[in-house]
């Protein structure tokens, strides 16, 4: 089923309006584009109602947000939810800052994203209101173990309940959640913290998979974040003599860009809650 | 003679002003240094009339344009154009949004750009202000084709009349056209469309090939579309197994950077019209 | 010693606050996390003090500044002053406008910079108001050679003495001084001009060893600009037939990321003067 959510997204080329970092945006339109999707930015608020409007979803991540580029999200979910597209939040930061944590909360509240991705610090800062968050990456503390991993599931799937969202938290190991199921995927590698941006692009791909397989949304979601963690693992073994993240980075993308559906069902590591 | 085109940029180094998009923003600080032409990026009204003083030539890429960028984008043109330097303007998204298209239309009518460089959607919104967009990439309804060649070649030539630029539309044929004149080059592969920003690295390009081959400036333009479309051809030919869209960026920017005026005189493929 | 800097990096992680322009983020932020440390990017003033006190470091690159990062940058580095972190400056671009000159010198005086790093025409600017800029690179007239060494050494140690800040001067030698002693520095290639952000991907990782290395700061921003100029000679040797300025930026990125401290034991080029 996760490699026939893949070849919908390559089949419908859905077209994603991203507001987002200026650290990785690069990144995120390659990666969407090697996944079969489109990629467009805007984040004037002048713009980005019309620029929401021609797209099939929204993705907002609020990493180097600005007061300019929080109107303009607010103003672009208004507007996508009205349209009934998917709206994808990746709470960058939140548990860091004030400002980020009240707009991740605000952003939830209001514009009720049909998909939430973060790490396990962000997701619980929005969830409980707490949790420590190490700069944009995720405090040790916070890990999903195997010995945690029957409460963090619930969690997870507590939290779907909660918000109606899709709920996907990454890291070691994956939660991809709904009220009533939950994905746990053990893709990836570690080498994927040494290079900024994989969480940025797996946002963007979750957008693109949520628009492209919009019956089945968490199986979309799933499939996607099977696809970044296998394509990590694939990037790392491509690695040669002498190469390192910026080599690691590149080989990721392209290994979304080769994916196809068979592969995506054969290196999927996942089992379902 | 447009291997010599090439040879005067690499001699006389222009430094380009870019007020330019944050998503591809680094591609076109590459492949400017990759082609021997220099890059500053300067987007903030207090700081750019200053910047473009000191400069050969100025790029104006309305991608991610906000209200200060746009203030900018006037500021910088009127003084680019004051001092004689040679303005290219790149309406990305032209057709998209009311922003964008009245943006694009206002700058080139007040500053009057010495080159337009476009996709066929993005140029018909501007000369005809209607035209069809699908995001940032150019709708299929609109290709310039082999059936409608001798119609778009003329399109683009009065469309160089009246608003007295060179006319540079890019798609599977390119055509970059004078009042008088029109090259029409089929170089280029579509695998080029599977990465984010060979336009906006080809708005650079047509700045320094401008600026560099001022008496000159259609022949300039036409040499630096023809370097994008052969450095995209030797990408693709230098992709070797498992290697996607991201490893073919880089092959681009490479190929830019090794080529010459003979392996571009060798390589361009265009007839003149 | 210098291979011991690296190591203290590794072991410690240093979280670096960059305020930087949107033309190089990314490679700041894969230089820093290939070197060891980790990047964090905000530039909103409601944002940023939160931001920078969760760090060890902050790095204010000017480039691409505007009226909202200015503001950011003051309030970040007198936050972090305040809580006893190091605070490097790179003014890129003092000189070339008047809004960049000022800034970079209001940034000099009012948070009193452990670290500034930059081309000689950027410090000369700094240093006696003057100097010339062309773009972003040096001015050719403004360069540290053999013949004017003595005379520069001196100037670097009086500029540090003047301000209470290292100094490092970047170019085909570089120079790293404080009130006492200069390292004069030969690693490094001239095809590393050929790529953008070599400058400000050392300005992050100059942080990032000022930070792990507090005790002896100079030393540590030494062995940084060991570091990127062994990483571009490393860069270089790795190039391939075909390859251009993206793929080199690739391998500099890698070499950094494979360094070891017994490999830039024996591979720093410098004396202490």
């Amino acid at each position: 089923m996760l490699g026939k959510c893949l070849e919908n997204v390559k089949e419908k080329t859905p077209l994603i309006h991203n507001i987002t970092n200026y650290v990785t945006v690069n990144d995120v339109a390659n990666a969407l584009l090697a996944s079969g999707g489109s990629p467009i930015m805007s984040d004037e608020p002048d713009d980005v109602c019309d620029i929401t409007s021609i797209c099939g979803g929204l993705n907002i991540n609020i990493g180097t947000l600005n007061k300019r580029s929080i109107e303009a999200m607010f103003m672009a979910g208004k507007k996508a939810k009205e349209l009934g597209h998917i709206v994808v939040l990746d709470p960058v930061g939140a548990g860091a800052s004030k400002l980020r944590t009240e707009t991740a909360v605000k952003i939830m509240e209001a514009i009720k994203p049909d998909v939430i991705r973060g790490n396990i610090s962000e997701i619980k800062t929005l969830a409980l209101g707490s949790g420590t968050t190490k700069g944009v990456d995720a405090d040790a503390a916070d890990t999903v173990t195997e010995e945690n991993l029957s409460s963090m599931v619930e969690f997870a799937k507590g939290f779907s309940q909660k918000t109606g969202a899709v709920i996907a938290i990454t890291g070691a190991i994956d939660l991809v959640a709904d009220r009533e199921k939950c994905y746990v995927i053990r893709n990836g590698s570690p080498m994927m913290s040494r290079i900024t941006g994989t969480g940025c692009m797996l946002s963007g791909l979750v957008a693109a998979y949520a628009v492209a397989n919009a019956e089945i949304i968490t199986d979309g979601v799933a499939a996607s974040v099977c696809l970044m963690g296998l394509a990590g693992e694939i990037g790392v073994s491509d690695m040669k003599e002498n190469e390192g993240n910026s080599s690691l980075r590149n080989h990721i993308i392209d290994a979304i860009y080769n994916m196809d559906g068979d592969a995506l069902n054969k290196g999927a590591k996942y089992e379902v809650r």
